[in-house]
């Protein structure tokens, strides 16, 4: 692994390419209903992922400037084969679709557009991410029909398993550490539990997936489950707090969305005749 | 490595926490004046891997967000080895140094500091720091008898090889890319050029570590060759232009560094008494 050392960035980008030339080379074609499944996932690393890299010169341990660092790329990565499979259906690359859609077509949920706030914040929206998209893409590589979502599936899951850990590993120590710290991480997880119950929410979409994507509301069990267990073992109690109306799924998203996007396409945007 | 995936964020802290708990465990305690060289190696380390930190959300492709990502997290792991040897010397980690040092105590180079500017800018800075880095810490890991130093220097010199050939590679595509990627990568190394000098600066530090460290002025020859070399494939021009007069390795910084720092340094200095 790279930030442990001894790997190429060249490498990884190369491997990555891979994966993502794999889709184009098999000439990979995916159906309109899960290529739109597809690009909800994809939108979803692809905004966490954003937000997690603004911590690699802010955390508060070098050491954890890394691991922040290297789920940020997880996710990264998750987006650009999720994204490729989703254009596959348009005739679109992941770069088309991460650079030159404008916010209301993208298709991410509440939760990873809200802020980083403190470390606490951050790290409260990382269990709640991290114990939803485990859930998910387990199921996901078990049982969904579409082979290509299947294996893309089965890839990402052992990812966000660590970044379940890693997640699980911070709640402990911090719930338990100093009563400051305690305070922080509840304030974070109360900050982020309106934004929970989207992750659940079905469409019609999924209603025409059967068998392909995953019901969300069949992942709300387990994912709460996982989530409750952490929190009670970390002396952190489940915010009693309303849920907010969240369209995220619709191209309906928070105020904080746009200027992440705006940073993230400006060069892209800016310089298109420029062959990078 | 994690960004090609199914490698765990939390593995690769754990990783390096064991590389940077070895020293500490071993009790190796560094030399005075060894500590200050490994200093001045981990400071430009540290001050890079924020620059580049800055790309993960705007590289002009996503393949490019995964690469640089992985290049600022393996200089994230050159700082935090490097500076955990030197803080041995004066009983401090790497998080002491990296967090609680006044601009003036930092050593880094100007090169480092030197604003991203444009993605052509960067690579550019980012073609003559590997160079330096690969030759002074190839060089190093076969000549120091500072064991230790050794040891660090030959791990890092595998990863620096393979950011050398990242940005070898860049210059080859910008460089017989388009006329206007061509103008914007000249333009990048124009900007940088005046800061390669510094690179190659002995100090009095450097006579008191004969045998230890590797002298810079004996770097010249070898990394300008392979400067010279890539830019004269790549269609990119040495530039004529002169030497700035560079302090860094005295603590004397360009106004570049301050808010560098005070970002880097917010969460550390702002939360004392949190046990993150």
């Amino acid at each position: 692994m790279s930030a442990q050392g001894f790997d190429s960035a060249t490498l990884i980008s190369a491997g990555y390419a891979l994966t993502s030339e794999e889709i184009q080379q098999k000439g990979l074609k995916a159906p309109e209903d899960a290529a739109q499944y597809a690009l909800r996932l994809g939108d979803d690393a692809l905004i966490l992922s954003q937000r997690l890299a603004w911590w690699i010169s802010r955390a508060p341990e070098l050491e954890e400037d890394i691991a922040l660092g290297n789920v940020a790329l997880d996710l990264l990565g998750h987006a650009r084969v999720l994204l490729t499979y989703a254009g596959s259906a348009w005739g679109k690359t992941e770069d088309d679709l991460a650079y030159f859609r404008e916010e209301e077509e993208f298709r991410c949920i509440h939760l990873v557009q809200m802020p980083n706030g403190d470390f606490g914040q951050t790290i409260a929206r990382q269990l709640l991410f991290s114990a939803y998209a485990y859930e998910l893409y387990s199921r996901l590589a078990a049982e969904s029909s579409d082979e290509t979502l299947a294996a893309i599936a089965g890839k990402v899951a052992k990812e966000v398993e660590y970044h379940l850990d890693h997640a699980e590993q911070w709640f402990l120590r911090l719930g338990i550490g100093t009563e400051e710290a305690n305070r922080r991480l509840q304030a974070g997880l109360d900050y982020m539990w309106p934004y929970v119950e989207e992750l659940f929410e079905d469409e019609e979409l999924h209603d025409r997936l059967e068998g392909v994507a995953v019901r969300p509301s069949s992942l709300r069990e387990n994912v709460m489950r996982t989530i409750e267990d952490i929190c009670e073992r970390s002396g952190i109690t489940i915010p009693d707090v309303p849920q907010a109306v969240c369209g995220g799924r619709r191209g309906e998203h928070r105020e904080y969305l746009g200027p992440t996007l705006a940073e993230m396409q400006e060069l892209a945007r800016k310089h298109p005749g420029v062959t990078w």
